[in-house]
């Protein structure tokens, strides 16, 4: 069960001008599921993405690159799950261009203008004719309103599908934001996750939607983590239709803060489903820590916290062991940190509780305030360095049985 | 259960010429339990140590550091359990600074001869008035044939004591080495562990002996991880006594690589013995990285893979989900690492598979033989990066469910 989170209703989710879904089963993996999607972009809606950092990053993921590099005109995504095609050398990337072939074909666009992406278990070939055999059935099932039918054919092993839309007025105008993604485990975003899709009617200029992809990616998908471990596959694409009439091409333009802003807003909010959804989580956390002299040492100690399976355990115990959070931070690698200057919050349901100062326990800290805020399912640990101005805030989830579970059954 | 370790007897245990263990039932944190350690040495013994680079170090590696700066004279060791005298600030340094005195006092020595070590919950002030009052206790229980004893009073979560011991010809003389070590969580040693001594009664020039114990750390205890965690107490102390007649004083000394040899041999022996009794572990796992640029990178594969929690399931489930490995290469942080070039092998029972290569799956690999390597208690990964010479070994243990149980119950 996820942490506070359930899927927006159908209604909830904001048809995007010049966006359509449609979703099929195909067969890729296991029979009788929908596991293949395809979203159909109108002319002169522009696409920009972020990717993951893994070395042995997957076929679809190289493919999205070289499409983008060669222009942002994008027509069609295509997603499946089941299979990540990754690990599977050119075997895999001749499979990834046989579906941007086949998408190609269907639409009636060039391949380049196809970005693919796969999902599930990685070393296993795509079976591409499972997903072209697929396509012609995504194609009849287009629609503007497909977005939550989407969100629930692109899950592996989520429980629940993630979405999440808004309406804003930027400069008199009507503006809408919606977007899907999906993401239990290999969770640590190493420019942004598997998968997130963003789509506004707003038309956004090249150059400045490549910059808040990546902003965008930071401020969400890029400051999560379940288990530490980068996916193969991340992806996070954002895509501006210009249906609205709403036209920003430069970052001066008054209009931009607001849109930027709704945009973050969606990803983020994307994103932190993801987490409430980490596989077996039962708390949602959130690390905050400022006073840091950059923002790369704050995001440090913040991850070394979110990575700890001592402190994750913890969590799940709803145990103020709170001197596993201490070591996490007297090891996350700042090594002229002089740990007397640092101070330790715990907050949960508006009570603050400082738990730790000049290295040791905060003299007013007692465990029955610390047992008392870890009961919560949503739970702040905030640092303060003691050495600078910086500050990054990251969501994780805690470590229970259920994790062990989940990723000792996967695929059996 | 760990993983094909048991305690050596008590007899196959030799004792070290020069060095005395006696242990007390102190009540540091529990009653009935030997709990409080003191590791009397002769006059002319020497002394080494590497400790954890943790920030938030505990007050006792912070005295040690101080007092093997000022010499390495020392003349005894005292180690608590139940308290790690952590994340304590100035309360916990006089603590331990007390704890230095009472031995002092107990034995006729200097109290900068004494080194402290203390391990258990973090962020509790150490009782030093209890320590005090079990040193007498100690103090006549003091005997030469004391490595089993002590062994079982410096356990916390262990479920085995760690000890090892070798009687080796070093130029036609014989000379012993023994050693006991603690460890089973928070185990991702950054210098050393928490905790590990071992003493010879060959003797080493002291520039030498502090060679050795990091180069013996560094093959040993700096090789190992449970769960990524580094504690604040890690501490490996290596002690020569130098009363077998064998004294070692230059690296040139033709005796110097047997010597060398065996103290790493026993440091090793007492690593490993932690990780086979890592917490919950069900398996013993060597990740041996090579073709590598630097040993640092390989390191950093080694460790990326010996981290991941998906990777560390999947052995819990003896399920060859190889593709988690990949991933984790992948994501190591080689920025410019080819993956076409690299190279991946399962192992145990004397069977090797070639698992990955040229980016994808091997052509002989199957799932068959895949799931029969992953059953065995003891398996190896072998990852060749194919872009040079530098090798690096790490051990490291499954995630089980029993991992969960145990840290969500620590304390309670």
């Amino acid at each position: 069960m996820p942490v506070n989170y359930s899927t927006p209703a159908a209604s909830q989710l904001h048809p995007v001008a010049g966006v359509r879904l449609g979703v099929a089963e195909a067969g890729i993996r296991k029979k009788d599921r929908r596991d293949l999607t395809l979203i159909a972009l109108d002319e002169g809606a522009r696409a920009a993405g972020v990717f993951t950092k893994n070395r042995f990053c997957a076929a679809p993921v190289t493919l999205c690159r070289q499409h983008l590099a060669a222009g942002s005109d994008i027509r069609a995504l295509v997603i499946n799950t089941g299979i990540a095609n990754a690990g599977t050398g050119a075997p895999g990337m001749a499979a990834a261009e046989a579906t941007c072939h086949g998408v190609a074909e269907t639409l009636g666009i060039a391949p380049r203008q196809v970005l693919p992406f796969s999902t599930g278990v990685i070393l296993e070939l795509l079976p591409a004719e499972r997903v072209l055999a697929g396509l012609a059935a995504c194609q009849a099932d287009l629609k503007a309103d497909g977005w939550h039918a989407a969100a629930h054919a692109i899950m592996t092993t989520d429980t629940v599908a993630k979405a999440a839309s808004r309406r804003v007025q930027i400069g008199g105008q009507r503006v809408t934001i919606t977007g899907i993604s999906k993401g239990a485990g290999m969770i640590r975003p190493n420019m942004a996750t598997m998968l997130g899709f963003v789509a506004t009617d707003a038309g956004i200029a090249p150059a400045l939607l490549n910059s808040l992809v990546k902003e965008a990616a930071d401020h969400s998908f890029n400051a999560i983590t379940v288990d530490g471990d980068t996916s193969t596959n991340d992806s996070f694409i954002l895509i501006a239709t210009g249906k609205s009439g709403v036209e920003v091409s430069d970052a001066g333009d008054a209009r931009w803060p607001a849109l930027k802003a709704a945009v973050i807003e969606v990803a983020r909010e994307l994103a932190q489903a993801i987490v409430r959804d980490g596989e077996g989580a039962t708390k949602f956390i959130t690390i905050a820590v400022e006073g840091g002299r950059t923002i790369e040492e704050c995001r440090q100690v913040a991850y070394a916290i979110g990575h700890s399976p001592l402190v994750k355990t913890a969590f799940f115990a709803s145990d103020p062991n709170l001197g596993r959070i201490q070591a996490a931070v007297g090891y996350a690698g700042i090594e002229d940190l002089d740990v007397a200057g640092s101070r330790i919050w715990l907050a949960s349901n508006g009570e603050e509780a400082l738990v730790s100062e000049h290295g040791g326990r905060a003299a007013g800290y007692t465990e029955e305030t610390g047992s008392r805020i870890m009961q919560a399912a949503e739970i702040t640990v905030r640092v303060h360095l003691g050495r600078g101005e910086a500050q990054a805030t990251v969501w994780t989830c805690d470590l229970s049985y259920d994790y062990v579970k989940i990723n000792a059954d996967y695929r059996s």
